[in-house]
């Protein structure tokens, strides 16, 4: 199913507009060459609105914001936003500060979102201004589980009603949907969590997919996750054989996403829509 | 002799709050990662209370410090110092540079670090204004050397009996030293002092062991100094049989903390006290 | 032919001051370390001049630039300009935005600098204030080919004679060039495209090797251009056996690095006086 999807990616090759934390950017970069596109890292304002111009899609991702690359966000995505970029938000650690939340907040009230991607708790904070996120983790009480899956998906379709942004919510079970239809995806591997940035990875891969499909976010998006998830999983593979450890691991998950084809991707998507 | 303090990291899973250099930071992140403990990385000067105060330690890194983030690692500090958190400093470069020198005196003037860890070098500076650093490595003169080991010892008592911190002076033989014990560990390989930042990660995993162990800071300093040199020897063991370089060698030393367990820890731990 | 060269690195253990960007910089740092060298990052304003006078090198790097830190390339590079040290400029992206570009000029005009290296784009920006970059990557249609090579090569020179520097145009075919000698190198493989920051490795590299050998700029400039080349050509096969990706492939290049010795450059060299 996402076989246009990923050939979009190598064809069109995106430039994406990267405005992102410092402590998981290089891993950000190196995974939208991964995928067949090309990143481009600019913050200052004096050249953000101009960067953006020559890109196809932008990721604004909170992680270590700063009053300065604040600034730069919102004119980035102002930018972006009348140029009708897909513009992908990463809010790291909303309700962990009330920096962080506000920050969301205000670009949320400044910017068309294309995309909105976080763990649980940061999109909870985003749709309500309350939260329990524990640091840049998401809580283990707002986990998307089996029992609680229904209400999460209606949660994550009025959120996009209400945002006009693909959601998308991701943890053991990935929620990504937009006002009508939802995805469901099983991919991935706890040990994820054990590797920083890898929900910045996958902010990156979405902007990147977006960038190139950009009649068909949802999909693109989703085929972003699925990927993410998929090279979790050959990455562990891996790991175990010669018993290696995180940093392996780190390195395992890039390697998947550069040699990601469409075959394996359908052989090993786990994913359903309702 | 460290059982418990492993144990404590894994079940207690301390959130660490790091302000440090923009070289090392993902090393530190997946360090911490590695270790069982969380981290979070937040240097505005907006959010560095209220980020330090859902967390049970700090490290202080000034490896790339400036004038902005100075403000922060003073106003986390004092606030951390309020709490009663963990607070370890990392005064990377002390010396190279009258503002590296300065901000690491006003640091400690403004804040009662629990744990101060740096070479030979940057200890030195800390100690008496004055010194002979090489850049950010430490000058072969002020090595720790089987002759001068005694005098070292003292040295580091006596400096830890002035400041109130853990003294924690890594190098080829590292002591970690309170007023009135000290250890000596012989564990790390040579090769270390060529991936750059070895000492921020350990600096990193130190804030991990002790926040997860308050009562028996100068127990967890050295489990953290042992683990860390620990997984340089099962790391260089690995690029030998590979005949690997390098890049490698980083990534196998996160792999061993990684995988590091009790039993590994107390066969491998090359530690005496004094 | 590089010996000398690479002996001289090793022997002299140049301290390399590197004033670069956020996204690339622990590669560069862990580059400089892998050929012998020693990286040290400062970028405030209250510290370059310090910090850089106690370096043999100095690397500017425009990739992330902000207003706080090209006032501190500007600091840093009069003063090691005064010092007489190996200054190179990377001018990343060059043509991709105003500020970039006009950063660039300005610190040419205010430094002088002894390499220039940049893509087929960038040093043509350099050289005319135009140019059809696209973000950071070399726009085809500047690419370096078999039939533009000797106009390149005269290009090249004549802009060594306008700026007094030694000009490093990289990319499938090499071009290192004074006045009047050029030296061209055909190393490299293409997926070195594929991982962010290899240009800006290569610029710490060159200064490394400068620094060691400030007596023949432009044969140890060739050298470093050389050494990572071959050291991408080395990691292709090795990724290539283990049917690995882009992550590993980063990995290996660096590894490469570490291990190069003068027998494997020289069997490995591509390389061309004319």
């Amino acid at each position: 199913m996402f076989k246009e999807i990923l050939e979009n990616v190598n064809k069109r090759n995106p430039l994406v507009h990267c405005i992102t934390n410092y402590v998981t950017v290089n891993d950000v970069a190196n995974v939208i060459l991964a995928s067949g596109a090309s990143p481009i890292m600019a913050d200052d304002l004096n050249e953000v609105e101009e960067i953006t111009s020559i890109c196809t899609s932008l990721v604004i991702n909170i992680g270590t914001l700063n009053q300065r690359s604040i600034q730069a966000m919102l004119l980035a995505g102002k930018k972006a936003d009348r140029l009708k970029h897909s513009i992908v938000l990463d809010p790291v650690g909303a309700g962990a500060s009330a920096l962080r939340t506000d920050t969301a907040f205000d670009l949320l009230k400044n910017i068309h979102f294309t995309v909105i991607r976080g763990n649980s708790s940061e999109i909870k904070t985003i749709s309500k201004r309350s939260s329990t996120t524990k640091g840049v983790d998401a809580s283990s009480s707002d986990a998307i589980t089996v029992q609680n899956l229904k209400k999460n998906v209606l949660f994550a379709k009025t959120l996009s009603k209400d945002t006009g942004s693909i959601i998308a919510i991701t943890g053991a079970i990935d929620i990504i949907a937009d006002d009508k239809n939802a995805y469901i995806i099983r991919n991935g591997h706890p040990l994820m969590s054990k590797v920083t940035g890898t929900g910045c990875m996958l902010s990156g891969l979405i902007a990147a997919f977006a960038g190139a499909n950009p009649d068909d976010i949802l999909k693109a998006t989703a085929a972003a996750v699925c990927t993410m998830g998929l090279s979790g999983e050959i990455a562990y593979n891996k790991i175990k054989q010669i018993e290696a450890g995180t940093s392996s691991y780190r390195t395992f998950i890039i390697d998947a996403i550069s040699n990601m084809t469409y075959d394996t991707l359908k052989g090993g998507a786990k994913i359903e829509i309702i």
